[in-house]
């Protein structure tokens, strides 16, 4: 009777980015709860019951691993990435303000993991090498509002920016207003990145000028990364890194 | 002859944190380059030659990693966290703008790692699960007018924030000044949460409310996340969580 429930972070795809805390986690659980593609990811082993469910069900999910639990599992719930960053943390502890009375007893950890956004720097060089905002473009939970304000300042304290959810086939003009407001905040030459599959073998980088960039570059399988006006790129041989420098100067 | 640099994140402490990929780069590397106590951190091997540096030497110590594999190592630069959060890959690529000749054919790789802020995110629970701001609140290398700028208006964005290098006995004032700006900007209620050593076995964890925080609650070792206006505790138990809901309703 574990009565446990972890919830872990597998990152942004590449095995090896995998904690061995997480694997371990992984490895002595009885049940896996989480969005398809994610449970699709995890080794398979004859004792390991997924639960596989479909998106934008968040809080279902938490509720289900809850029970799951309190009926003696030991219960890993899945996320890509780092599980405090969009993902399920959020979720179950949102599950738990209306607790049922058979969860009391129920042990719940939370595991990190590498997030999109890091892996995507870290394979681009070190856009995020300097303070930076992590911002969830999607509109379906939080009104566009907001985003856009969260957008306008951003750019207005010249944080380098990451974006996660940029835009899908439902919501196809939130990145196309996106691009627009950076247009009108920040300078012509703000360099963009594009991370697509980030860590996976088909992953693509690319960085475009802000002037540049059109709305279908971006996608749910896409991390975008906006720099600061500091942010710069370095040629190595073939190879172009970008960076933010860790020093900031005031223009005079 | 390898002339590699591969700059990789430990985690926060927690050798469990620490990724496959990054530990296979420090088993097969001839030279780790770092900070002192990053580099006590790798496991002993007689064949491993330490190149331990003191703080504030980062772009030396970049050049030595450069020189190092140039001569045909294959060396670790070895940050905590992650290396492009406030760590080592930012240095590394300034370094390259005044490149050595004898540097043309290293090949350069950067390999994430679990960051503090989001370690101590999992800690607590979730105050990282809706858009957040990433400041090191250092102005060694920034002045405090943009710290104090982009305090301003992360707060005026309701972002949830982390702060990095919050307090150090060379630095005693700027969380004084930090902890004033959010009392006018944010509201009294605000969560605070001071993450000491996290994921060490001496980890601690405060969560304070913003009135009754005081600047002697951090130092070096001491991750901060202040909640956005949304941020909230669960109780579980004897167990009290914080996170920040999914959602974002607009106050009315």
């Amino acid at each position: 009777m574990s009565k446990t429930v972890t919830i872990v972070g597998i990152g942004p795809g590449e095995q090896g980015f995998v904690t061995p805390e997480v694997s371990a986690a992984i490895a002595r659980a009885t049940d896996a709860v989480g969005y398809i593609p994610y449970i699709e990811r995890l080794p398979a082993r004859p004792d390991l019951v997924c639960h596989p469910s479909d998106n934008r069900v968040e809080l279902d999910r938490a509720r289900h691993a809850l029970d799951l639990a309190a009926a003696g599992g030991d219960v890993v719930v899945v996320s890509s990435g780092d599980p405090s960053v969009f993902a399920m943390s959020a979720a179950v502890f949102e599950a738990m303000e209306t607790p049922s009375a058979a969860w009391a007893d129920v042990n719940i950890t939370v595991l990190p993991g590498i997030t999109a956004m890091l892996a995507a720097s870290a394979a681009i060089g070190a856009p995020l090498g300097h303070d930076f905002c992590c911002i969830n473009l999607s509109d379906n939970l939080k009104p566009w509002d907001i985003i856009e304000r969260r957008l306008r300042l951003a750019a207005q304290g010249d944080f380098a920016m990451a974006f996660y959810n940029p835009r899908s086939t439902s919501r196809p003009h939130g990145f196309e207003k996106t691009l627009q407001v950076l247009k009108e905040e920040c300078g012509d030459n703000r360099l963009v990145i594009f991370a697509r599959n980030v860590s996976r073998p088909d992953q693509t980088i690319r960085v475009v000028p802000l002037q540049e960039t059109t709305p279908d570059m971006a996608d749910m399988r896409t991390v975008v990364i906006v720099g600061s006006s500091k942010t710069k790129t370095v040629q190595h041989g073939e190879q172009k890194f970008v960076y933010t420098p860790r020093y900031y100067e005031v223009d005079v």
